[in-house]
């Protein structure tokens, strides 16, 4: 039996023995609190840092935390900033989840934009909630932090609308069933889940023995019968497709986990492998067969041509959504497509329910490698950026990413915040095992800084390279506060920060001379020293205006290798914005009008 | 027929008259724009801030704010702090409501917590969100700012939670009546409500011809015979008390706008006044008859001893949660209370269904005043404020508070954060028409900062004097932002920081000597600079670590009557707390313990 058969089996053995622990009784194991318990699965997780804030119904867990061996606490300065911590840190520390803390009512709902962005973009999220404890909340008890009115489900309603499972503890017994059950939600599905901690059952001692039985992130297997069937079905596709198969791999083979099957089938076939937005660096961008970025109509000429013209089209994880298809404006026949998702697959027309991809797609690379000799003389255009020449030192978003794209390392982590950074850097290719970090669904402005530092924290564990932010000016409004913890927990990102003075991506789509996107020009590098770095000594801000400022700065060692946290403020011209967003927002303005623009 | 009878009759037949035009057609009016509809009720509410942040499905509605003669827009750093502010400016604001603009998903997300606490505070305000065209909401087209996955309806299901009525705007005809219907409910009922406007709607036109009618604040007129009831009820209890009764007041006597009919209750009876922490300055704290803050087992042994000993306790508009009642600490008796409700009346332990006190207040008080005389003899204690001689220099809660006291004036607006700062204010009288801003029930830290910026803004429409703003810096750092915008609307009002390295209320609460109750220390008097103000000309930032170096401050005139913003930052010793809190907090402690402390 080989060993893709054996993983998926051993998963649902393991589930199997959970269910049945459920229905034992507890029996001779050690007991361990049931904070403790949930600290000891997040260890098992690989979590080694928790996101948050105090608040007193989560202080009694807290102590926990603090007390932990291998999980740190991390006080971020607001509840939403923590979540979008998590969720940085869930997107680049692979087969971990990202968990983040908070107090009821107050806390929970502060966090909430941040975990509904996980579920949106499918970003495996704990979302622990201290609540009051059992007696109080059955008495309905006048409480701070409540409504007022005794409805102790309110939260949890709306927790509802955006995770995807829910654990509410009410007593010890069922409490680690609970807490599995919306682990195992968390790492199957890539989505946040919900968890309420009463004070009271914080130290409630429960059986250790569920402990010993890992938590299965790998899906139920395949029915051998219907998978060997699609295998074959994409065979016959792929062999009257002349050789003119390509792979277009999208945001889902980031989030379940599938980047190493995709690599295997791009380099054992040779198929061409292009990306969508929400896939960038699911594939190292410095793969020879590697073509660059397919966004539908707003693709460049070459890569538009190459992958609506293909023959086949192996669509592995897609997100079709309106920033991710340029307004969904894909050029591809679902006749000439076959779509891998984590819990079906769609060969042209025909669903076929719970074949996932994760199993499919090794299966599919052994049948289909004997294509490879022919397919390797297919061409795929390369995907390079040319920095212009242009006449002036003003910053524009023309020079700005293909310059910057030249300063990048392998295995930098590049997180860019919603808006004009994510379509600047979207059109460069990234180095090789470079990890691109964005939010083009969910599109919460603000989220990158929070992000930042979560991604910044796996970076190092998972011994990456520099972590790097590119935000704009009115982004970084929103969330600034969390470069305090970025210094507080002596990280290094190195932050750019474009100023054009408002809300350029809003002034693309509507309101173009409007002064409702204009915001406070604030002292951009007086920042970190404000916020924690009275002495200087950590970190180093600079403003650059022009373009030899700027390329200075990209080619002096002591930027580049730094050590420390640094924020460029790059003064930028207003109404400039990168050519995917300009034919982006002009899409959108079609569907989406105002009356009078 | 008298005056106050009148009025609720008179609302009552514009709500009629309004029900009749919403099944009649629309007429001859002149059309207007959805959007300049609600725009035109919101003036008429005496609305003339709108918070919020811009976003790409708002941004066709922001182009009429911008353009509306008498309403400004005040764009926020994030959507929290614009809902905070809108909070703020609707608590100092009578009559009006507060206003915030988010935009579909990630922005009204992003303010749920602070439209939470206008719930569980009751405070009027109006959450608007731009949404997606209908026509794409129908197609549940995957836009950004969704979930992937069709559901339209979920935010609205949070949002269900959290206010008390809900206009989902989803086609042209009912569009008036939906507007109206969510703004009468928020402005009688003292609750938020939520209104979507999708973009494809707000430049639709409408007959103007509801305008006419201008909606009804007022209650329902009491049913006649029902009130004379009460009346008569409460004059036999108020007889047989001997004179010995008080007046309660409490945060609702606030909220739904009955202050001048308790002030009229307390002045033509003579009766003694004392409030719950909540009702703070809805009696002018120079009142001769005003005791002070009656707040259960914590209250000043006094003011306890002639609350819990009085005959009949006319207790007006409570709210009785733990922190407003010292952890529901009451010492007065069922059968000697009467409260006060805005939709009920209860006698001892009867209740008057739909006997709403502003209408029963003024008749009620024509009955009284007949127990003036003798009521008047009764003593009140004097709420006072000693500057207690200590022997070093350090900054305690014991010297600050009474010491402050000293500087406020007349027609300050003091607001109080969650923590220590509300505490210790409450422990202080307050100077004739000053007004107190906290948010005890809710208890959100970070709200003060976004609360203040609303707060200063209705101040100086009101004429009010200074907007006064104590809060400790962990809670600054939720928030810190919202400076940037009092800066940009050149609001002055004086900022104190209580630096005591970290949440202090919750080192009181738990974890006294935990790290995670630690926050980064900022150069807290560079913020002003680094936030808008780099040249220095519009602020001043002040560090006082001695109470000369305070005091010197606080008699100064340039400091006083500073006219611009101010931020002093206050050194003052971890672990010290106000008195209230400290015993608050043992209290709490009892009820709601972690096993291990």
């Amino acid at each position: 039996m080989s060993s893709d058969a054996i993983s998926p089996l051993q998963a649902e053995v393991n589930r199997l023995r959970l269910e049945l622990q459920t229905l034992q009784a507890s029996n001779a194991s050690e007991p361990i609190e049931i904070g403790s318990y949930l600290l000891a699965r997040l260890e098992q997780l690989k979590v080694t840092k928790m996101f948050g804030v105090p608040g007193d119904f989560n202080l009694g867990f807290l102590d926990l935390v603090e007390d932990h061996r291998t999980i740190d606490w991390v006080g971020n300065c607001n509840e939403l900033n923590a979540a979008y911590a998590a969720d940085g840190y869930a997107r680049v520390k692979n087969h971990s989840i990202g968990v983040v803390l908070t107090t009821f009512g107050v806390g929970e709902l502060s966090a909430i934009n941040g975990v509904a962005g996980a579920f949106s973009e499918m970003v495996p999220v704990l979302h622990i909630v201290g609540v009051p404890s059992t007696p109080q909340q059955k008495a309905k008890a006048m409480l701070h932090h409540t409504l007022g009115d005794g409805r102790y489900d309110a939260y949890i309603k709306a927790a509802e609308q955006v995770t995807i499972s829910q654990g509410i503890i009410t007593e010890k017994d069922s409490a680690a069933a609970t807490i599995d059950r919306v682990l195992t939600d968390c790492i199957t599905r890539a989505r946040p889940v919900y968890l309420t901690l009463p004070t009271n059952l914080v130290y409630e001692k429960i059986s250790s023995e569920r402990l010993k039985i890992p938590l299965s992130r790998t899906q139920p297997p395949n029915d051998p019968e219907v998978e060997a069937f699609v295998v074959e079905e994409i065979v016959k596709l792929a062999a009257s497709a002349q050789d003119d198969v390509i792979i277009l791999v999208d945001a889902c083979a980031v989030r379940h986990n599938v980047c190493e099957e995709v690599n295997e089938l791009a380099k054992k076939t040779g198929f061409p492998v292009y990306s969508a937005p929400m896939g960038k660096t699911a594939i190292s961008e410095d793969y020879e067969r590697y073509g660059g970025i397919y966004v539908g109509s707003i693709s460049h000429p070459d890569v538009k041509e190459k992958v609506e013209s293909a023959k086949l089209i192996l669509s592995i994880g897609c997100v079709k959504s309106d920033f991710n298809t340029a307004n969904f404006t894909y050029g591809i026949p679902t006749s000439r497509t076959v779509e891998f998702h984590s819990d079906h697959t769609k060969v042209q027309h025909g669903v076929f329910p719970a074949i996932g991809m994760k199993q499919l797609l090794p299966r599919l690379t052994a049948r289909l490698e004997a294509f490879g000799t022919a397919a390797r003389k297919m061409s795929v255009p390369n995907f390079r950026a040319i920095v212009p020449q242009e006449d002036d030192e003003i910053i524009t978003h023309a020079w700005l990413w293909p310059r910057v794209s030249q300063f990048f390392q392998p295995k930098d982590v590049i997180v860019a915040e919603t808006g004009t950074s994510n379509f600047g850097v979207l059109e460069v290719p990234l180095p090789a095992q470079a990890v691109f970090v964005s939010q083009l669904l969910w599109g919460s402005i603000g989220w990158a800084v929070g992000s930042t530092l979560g991604a910044a924290f796996a970076a190092r564990e998972m011994s990456l390279n520099r972590t790097i932010l590119f935000i704009g000016d009115g982004s970084l409004q929103l969330t600034v506060q969390e470069l305090s913890s970025m210094i507080r927990h002596g990280l290094k990102p190195i932050i750019f920060v474009l100023n054009n003075g408002g809300y350029e991506i809003e002034r693309v789509i509507h309101g173009r001379d409007r002064k409702y996107n204009d915001i406070a020009n604030w002292n951009w590098t007086g920042l970190l020293s404000v916020l924690g770095d009275a002495s200087l000594t950590m970190s180093q801000s600079y403003t650059v205006r022009t373009k030899s400022e700027l390329s200075g700065l990209l080619d002096s060692p002591s930027f580049t290798g730094a050590g420390k946290i640094q924020v460029v403020e790059v003064i930028m011209q207003m109404h400039d914005a990168p050519r995917a967003l300009t034919v982006q927002a002009e899409l959108g303005a079609k569907t989406n009008a105002y009356a009078p623009l």
